[in-house]
Parts: C-alpha cells; sequence; structure tokens
C-alpha cells in the first residue's frame, strides 16, 4: 500500500527571511514538477520563478533523503503569505498536509532511525540550553539505540531460556541453569537500572531544575533574582506556557535551564487569597530542586555585613553568586560522567522492565515476567510498537517536522 | 574595501522542523569550511554530520546567489539550540552576525535588485493576505522598477534642458522651447499623479482598511462580528502588535486585510474613564474607512425583521453578509484595474516630486525643482541614495534577510 504524499511548512511560523516548504512521498516529484517545473537533478538546487515567489528547489531521491523517500524541498521567502501560497499548489497537485511528527514518522517507518532517535529529534528542537541540546544530540547519534537494543535482545533470549526451562522436567535441566538464569535476569537489571538513574538528569535538562527563592519582604529576592540572571547565561528560548513575569525567571546555570521562582511574588500578588498563595509557596518549596532560603542558608547585601554560617552573597558586588550556583547544582544530584539521559517515555519502560526483573523461584512467572521485560525494552526502540506507541511519540512534534 | 563576512538564522525563530543558517562575503566558504568541513561544489547540497547537528549545506558561488557574493546556507534542525550553535561557530571563523537587512542591503549594492525590489522583500514576508502578497511579489519581480527608472531619467533630461536654457539668452532659444518644456513637466507630473494614486491601495494593502462597528448594546455587534469572521477567509498571519480581544478582529474581504473594531467594546471596557472610550470611538469613526452604524446604514437581525432603506443583515441566516462585504469593498474607493502599488516611502517620495513639478514662467526656479524632483524620483530605486535613506529602508527588515 502506497504511502500518500505528504507537505508542509517545515519552518518555524513567522517573521524570517526563508521558508521551507517539505513534499515527501512516491509522488513527491512529480507534485513538486507541477508546482515549480522542471527539478534539479538529486543532489543539486536550482532556482525558479513561480508566479508567488523566487524559489529554490532541492531534490533528494529515496532512500537518500530525511524520511527515506523522495523528497522535494521548496525555499520561499520568509513570512506566511509565499509559503502558505506554494503549499496550497502542493494540495493541489495532490499532496496532503503532513500531520504532527510525519516526516520523522516516516523515518521511523523506513528504518531511517529508531524511535529513541527520533524522539531525540524533537528534543533537539525543544533544547532548552546548549547541554540539554548537546544530551539530545547524543541520542540522535544513536549513543542509546545500540544498548538499547542489546538490553531488548538479553531480555529475549533470557526469556527464551526460561520458556525452554519449562518444557523441562527439574532433573533434565542442565547443572547450574537456573543460577545462572538468575544471574543473567541480575546483571540485566543492575543495566536497566544504571540508565534509569540517568532519568533524573534528563528530566531536569529537559524540563528545568526547580529553585525556589523564599524570604521575607526586603531581604534582598529582587536584587538576587536579577543578579542570578545578569550573570548567567541567559536561556536559549523562552519556554512555552510559562509566564516571564517578575516572580519567576528561567536561567542558565552549568547547561542545566532553572527555573528560579520568588515564592513572595505568589503571596504579594495574591493578597485577597492569601492562604491560596502560602498554599502554593510551600507546594513548590516541597517540590524544588533547592531552596534559597534567605532567612536559613543564604545570606544577602553580604556587602552590609556577613552573617556566618551562611552562604554571603551581595547582589551589588556580585560577591558569593558563582558559589551560590554551584551550591545549586550541588543539589540538583547529577551522577558523575557524561552520558546520554533517557527520555521521559524510555525511563517509563526502563520502570516497566525494572519492576518486571525480579528474581523469583517460580520458571512460570520468571518466563512471564521476562516477556513483559522485553516487550518493555522493544518498545524503547520501536523493535516491539503499537499505533498507539507511535501516536504518543509522534504527537509531541511539530507539523513539518 | 572588502566587506565583511556575515552570517545569520534566515529562518523565523522558534519550534520548527528545519532552521537555515545563511553566511555570506569574501570569506564564506572559508568560514562555512571551517564550520561544516568539506564543501559540495556551487549549485550541489550535501550532508555533513557536525558535533552539534547533521546539517545539509549549500554552496552559490558570487554572483549567483542572493546577495551576489559567495554564499553558503547550512540547514540545522529546528528549534534554537543547533541553528544557534553553528552560527556561534560561523562567528568562532570570522563572521560577524549579519544587521537587519544587511543581506538585501548587498543584494542591492552589488546590484541584484533596486530599492523599490528591496522593499517589496519585507513586504511579502510581512504580506497579510494573498493579494497583498501579490502585489509585493509584482513589484520584487521589477513591476515599478523599469517605471521608477524612466521617470528619473526623464526629471534629468528635462532638467538638463531647463540648466541648457539658463544658458542662453531668450531669443537663442528654438522656437516653441518653454512650451515644450512645460508639457514635459506636465506629462511628467501626470504619469507621477497616476502611480500616486495607487498609494491609498497600498497603504490598506499594507496595514489594512479600519471598519468600525456602532450600534447600541444588543444590537447584535457582536453576532454580526462573528457572522463576518465565520464567512471570511481568515487573515494570513496575526498582525503583531495587535491585541486580538473580542473588540477587534482582522478579516480578509476580496484579499484586503480588514481591521473590524467594535466601538462599544471600548466603551464597556471602560466605565471608570467613559468619556475616553467615548472619545476613542469617535476618533476611530472618524478615521474609518467604513462605519457599519447599526442605528443608520445596517439593520441586522433581519431574520426577525426587515428595516427599509438599510442593508439588512442577519448573522444566524448569513443573510446579506455578502452584500455588506461587497459595501465595505465599494467604501475602500479603491481604483479600478491592477497594478503593483508604491510602498509609503516610495509614497512619499511621489509626493515630493508631484509637489515640485509646477509650471512656472521662470527657468531658474523650474530648473531647481526638476533637480529635486529628480533627487526624489531617483532614491525611489536607489538609483539616488544616501546612508540615511539605506538605513531607513533596511531596519524594517528582520535579521536573517
Amino acid at each position: 500500500m502506497a504511502q500518500p504524499t505528504i507537505a508542509a511548512i517545515a519552518t518555524a511560523p513567522g517573521r524570517g527571511g526563508v521558508a521551507v516548504i517539505r513534499i515527501s512521498g512516491p509522488d513527491a516529484f512529480a507534485v513538486a514538477r507541477e508546482v515549480a517545473g522542471e527539478l534539479p537533478e538529486p543532489g543539486r538546487f536550482r532556482f525558479r520563478r513561480l508566479d508567488v515567489d523566487d524559489v529554490l528547489v532541492l531534490a533528494f531521491q529515496a532512500p537518500n533523503s530525511y524520511t527515506g523517500e523522495d523528497v522535494v524541498e521548496i525555499h520561499t521567502h520568509g513570512g506566511e503569505a509565499a509559503p502558505r501560497a506554494v503549499l496550497e499548489r502542493c494540495f493541489a497537485a495532490g499532496a496532503r498536509l503532513a500531520e504532527k511528527g510525519e516526516f520523522t514518522l516516516r523515518a521511523f517507518l523506513n528504518g531511517k532511525m529508531d524511535l529513541s532517535e527520533a524522539e531525540a529529534v524533537i528534543e533537539l528542537v525543544d533544547a532548552k540550553t546548549a547541554k540539554a541540546a548537546a544530551d539530545a544530540r547524543s541520542r540522535l547519534q544513536g549513543e542509546r539505540k545500540a544498548r538499547y537494543l542489546s538490553l531488548y535482545h538479553r531480555a529475549l533470549e533470557l526469556g527464551s531460556e526460561a520458556e525452554h526451562s519449562l518444557d523441562l522436567d527439574e532433573g533434565e535441566l542442565p547443572p547450574g541453569f537456573m543460577a545462572r538464569l538468575d544471574a543473567g535476569v541480575t546483571a540485566l537489571k543492575a543495566e536497566v537500572g544504571a540508565i534509569l538513574a540517568r532519568a533524573h538528569e534528563g528530566h531536569i535538562l529537559r524540563e528545568g531544575a526547580l529553585v525556589v527563592l523564599s524570604g521575607p519582604p526586603n531581604s534582598g529576592k529582587s536584587s538576587l533574582m536579577n543578579a542570578l540572571l545578569g550573570t548567567s547565561r541567559a536561556i536559549v528560548s523562552d519556554i512555552p506556557g510559562t509566564t516571564r513575569d517578575s516572580i519567576e525567571e528561567y536561567l542558565d546555570i552549568g547547561g542545566y535551564p532553572v527555573r528560579l521562582v520568588d515564592t513572595a511574588g505568589l503571596r504579594d500578588t495574591a493578597d485577597v487569597v492569601e492562604r491560596e498563595g502560602v498554599r502554593r509557596a510551600r507546594e513548590l518549596i516541597a517540590q524544588a530542586d533547592f531552596v534559597i532560603d534567605l532567612t536559613r542558608n543564604v545570606h544577602t547585601k553580604c556587602d552590609l555585613g556577613r552573617v556566618p554560617g551562611r552562604l554571603n552573597v551581595s547582589a551589588v558586588t556580585g560577591e558569593g553568586l558563582e558559589e551560590l550556583k554551584a551550591e545549586i547544582l550541588r543539589n540538583l544530584k547529577l551522577l558523575p560522567g557524561r552520558e546520554a539521559t533517557p527520555s521521559e517515555r524510555e525511563a517509563s519502560l526502563l520502570g516497566e522492565a525494572l519492576h518486571q526483573l525480579e528474581p523469583t523461584d517460580d520458571p512460570v512467572i520468571l518466563a512471564n515476567r521476562l516477556r513483559d521485560a522485553g516487550d518493555a525494552l522493544g518498545r524503547l526502540t520501536g523493535s516491539v510498537y503499537s499505533d498507539d506507541l507511535l501516536a504518543a511519540v509522534f504527537s509531541r512534534f511539530c507539523v513539518g517536522k
């Protein structure tokens, strides 16, 4: 069954110099020819003067393209009118609008990437800091893929050994068979656990750490917040859906996105519902990766006098700011070393597998558990997948990716 | 003096599948080689695996590029982290960040386009409707350029004839000389005026027409507004800096962007400063291209009973909506026929020229006026330009265009 040919604007919407319309599928060349006339040879580009714009056309022949299908890119001026006009021509020529992530879904279905790499694509696009981008990048280049595949295959092997043991009487099993099986399960569990231990760092890289600033009015919270912002590398992008008002700011500390919240702001802005403000502040403090408490662990305005036993900082002189940032980083409880982190989805599957990889004396239960563990591990790379799994992964994407 | 090599992200910022970094200048190939390794031949593209991303590289050899200089494009995944990382590599390799519109400025300076075409580039990017885009497009393809150049050259010729007349005694002038000069000035003035007459349409295409909805509470204003929105093609893009709250909406009527304002909303939301609301409403009505006055020219809820002598419309049945839109279009006072409109800047220069092209019996004054008119007409295409003029044109651009 041939796939339909899809098209979408692949660049971000809005004001810009260039926009890219991507067309992929068995009829991509035919559609593009109808829209833009004679195509360049694959690997080449050419200018075409269309009535709607002067465009640049690139042709990619299957399988040497992002999706693994025939692909044509048409580059127009930016903004919305020109790319939209070209996209509408593509529809008139028989393409349909690509769904969210459908180009990458096709890349997965055509074996150009596995699911862990596909997820890394959107995490690279959404990366908030350079370190988060590097993490996504290493997964996109397959750092996790081989390890996930090996976990999956080991679970399958152990599972088939466990199944095999069910067909035999106890006396027929080779000596030490169950002990070796147990050792294999324990080793597999340890490795799954080791990867899962990186999930916390992955969560912080993707969602940001929560640092709460707490203290009475006029204790210098706003000045400290501004001083931290001023000496930090700005966050790569605004995080969608967050308010950037005075009580909440994002900064980049050591490559980790940090959400810095001033709880006093919550109380100040909620004078009619003071109690609600206090409740929210307590909740934030409970969830925080680190609390800067100006009555306990940090003393600001240290240019006017120091307090022993606390971290002394000054928003005026900048003293202590780097130490405070180092203290925040320490409290993120990151593991030493650098390796690619699992995504939230992968962490959930690893957790499922870990839960199954419990030793047991009952070979029937063991075989069942290994089957479930193998199923979870297979879904890491998409070796095992369902429509629901694909829908969950690719719904996070934007149209055009 | 060699131009510095410039680089910028040429796509709109934000979430997207693809981002484009553009590098232009004498060292573009050297910079790109340092960032992305071996380059493709001009006219070809190739994949490169960088540590920050997998990228596609395109090379354009001067003068066959947008700017007329050597240009390299590096395409990364979208979002901000990957393109920003590549851009920073470009800076490290010696490029500097392009200023607003600097790529197009270079295209102008290298004779790839004139100023009227350069301005059309940003107007195409900012076009709010397909018709506005088509207008920019026809100017970008040079529809105005030849005519502007001819106006300029005619002003220069007439000016030099007038100068010539100053060197001669009255008796030495060929018979009918001053009459022919006068006729030339009058013809030039008529043509300038004819183009200037299109400025009103250009203004509406770029800024939108103002239609004000006026009437007492419960006269059906909101329903009428929603009905007009529902039956209109949505505007191509949100207009930056405008609020899209309940009292103001943009719609596309016959290809013209129309800003529809409900003055009642102004009054409703300003109960403490009622007088200010009324003042603003009066001001809007005075500026409006058309007023839908539910007490005078339009009767809504006509499904419940008609009012003679007015345009009867119904938000419920849709009756009369197309007639109302046609009535709005008629009131925009557009000229018949289709030709490219002058930009605001061009209209201002045409107005200056028109002002100078007044007949006079004094050959000294005539020569002066023709010099000033020629100067204004020369600035249309950039045949005459100053740094200030270029700064004014290109400051409207975004970085990366």
